[in-house]
């Protein structure tokens, strides 16, 4: 088959083995697979990984058991071990024996087969289509907020960063009854937002009061920063971005103030299959190029574009 | 009056005008009071500070209303406006224009007067000696933790720093059915806990396993780090401790673990009031010297060192 294939130099289209699935996994035809910005640090070093990228697809099952074959699926990232005290506790996400698709152990899904743990797969329903569905597991990662803590309605969110996964950060927690302001530094991607109704602001421009909720989906130290400034005294603060740089910090407004802030990485895929068959989320808006499996090099040059947001790759 | 006042250069026992309690306030004089890691980051420049140092103290009422005169108290150190928003929510300790016993725009109680709200003010048990109560502010601070989240019973906690806070967060949580490990550097120290039941060992040496509750009591930031890396994957660390160092620090594994860090400061009084009625909780041993206020510059100097837990001052 033909694969995205990352030697730890480069990320070039090359003939890959195909993948043989163990007794518990599905072999999958990716029909359309995304480009995140891990993908990009990856190819940085990121994790020291090898092999072929892309964790965001949708495809249709080739090969496994009965009930699942033809099905069209998208599939969870992390594949636990089953057996582990973390996997006992429903904490699959978190087995610290997992492998991860495209990023960690595992071959990845931008290529045109992909092994996937029947456990990881759901079912896309026929309403959704496959330029949706391949935003599945982005839109997980933002539902994985509400999964977290309760949204108490209309309590006062401020967003920040107007990237893939703020715009989809800000749809869902509106979607969830918060009363959103989305802070970023591009109108284009901002008016995504407004046209849903949500409140936007230019984030050097917004001079509003702390919040109790508060996103940070910039990535950067300096949004961090502004983030912990703009989270009212007991609020809470998402991460939802890993800050790699090692930057000089100052925790003490975190005690001073009694800022709850909490990680957020991964999240629940049938929330997020709901709300693409719902229309709660907006997605087409986000897709900056859709490129052929051929031009998948091309693809992730165009993603590390300033300003680009998803670029999908069609791998059929 | 005599007070230990700090000039913004040095910390001297000087007299000092007496305080002339508002309407809303009562006049306390005081009986003994303690010397507090803050005191001598104040006096390194934290917050500027000018004015009379101490904001832990139990003293008796010498004027204000009636019903307050001559009862023995201690006092909440955050002076809030009544007004606000915060205050208004009964987040009076992080009212945004609070002033802050010996610490923020009102002096404190290293004096043999000190001014305090009636709001403030709570009347201390006839069986709580004076040299138990003077701990009623710290050890309110530790019980900010159950009052900030449930303590699950037998739930694994690991405590890092055995310094006057994190002995005395130990034997709060122990006290709330917590499985409760302390780690820290001093055997003398870590022997207190032990006394009490409590398991502790040399954090050098701890070879454990990652727990779901942890707090960092250390104030370093290889504290910070150790107990990042000891939170299990959607583990709660609270921060006890503000890191004034502004050093590098990687926030990613709080992502990738889903950590809930949890900044935590000043705590509730009645249930310090209570453990100390109740004997729940060992402070004798936290005592490393007392001293009349007359050497109070000397118990600064003496509380500085390595090794020193609490020192107390005679205040009368």
């Amino acid at each position: 088959m033909r694969a995205l294939h990352f030697d730890g130099t480069a990320a070039t289209v090359v003939e890959w083995r195909d993948p043989v699935p163990g007794p518990d996994a599905a072999l999958v035809r990716v029909s359309l697979a995304g480009v995140c910005r891990t993908d990009l640090e990856l190819c940085r070093g990121y994790l020291g990984f090898r092999g072929v990228l892309g964790h965001e697809f949708v495809g249709r099952v080739v090969a496994g058991p009965p009930e699942w074959c033809g099905q069209r699926v998208v599939g969870e990232i992390n594949f636990a071990c089953g057996r582990c005290d973390a996997c006992g506790q429903n904490l699959e996400r978190h087995c610290p024996s997992r492998r991860v698709m495209g990023i960690d152990g595992a071959d990845g899904a931008i290529a045109e087969l992909v092994a996937v743990p029947i456990a990881n797969l759901h079912r896309v329903p026929d309403s959704v289509s496959d330029e949706h569905a391949v935003f599945v597991e982005p839109l997980a990662a933002a539902f994985e907020i509400p999964a977290q803590i309760p949204i108490e309605p209309g309590v006062r969110c401020l967003v920040l960063g107007d990237g893939k996964l703020g715009l989809l950060v800000a749809q869902v927690l509106h979607a969830a009854g918060a009363q959103v302001t989305a802070l970023g530094h591009h109108d284009a991607k901002l008016a995504v937002l407004a046209r849903r109704g949500i409140a936007t602001a230019r984030s050097e421009a917004f001079a509003g009061e702390p919040a109790p909720l508060v996103v940070e989906a910039t990535g950067t130290i300096a949004g961090f920063r502004r983030a912990v400034a703009l989270t009212r005294p007991r609020g809470t603060l998402v991460l939802k971005s890993t800050i790699a740089a090692r930057e000089p910090l100052d925790l003490a407004p975190l005690v001073i103030h009694e800022i709850q802030l909490l990680g957020s990485r991964c999240g629940p895929f049938p929330p997020a299959l709901r709300a693409l068959e719902r229309g709660d989320v907006e997605v087409d808006a986000l897709v900056t190029a859709r490129v052929p499996l051929a031009d998948a090099e091309s693809a992730l040059a165009r993603a590390a574009e300033p300003g680009a947001l998803k670029v999908l790759i069609d791998c059929c």
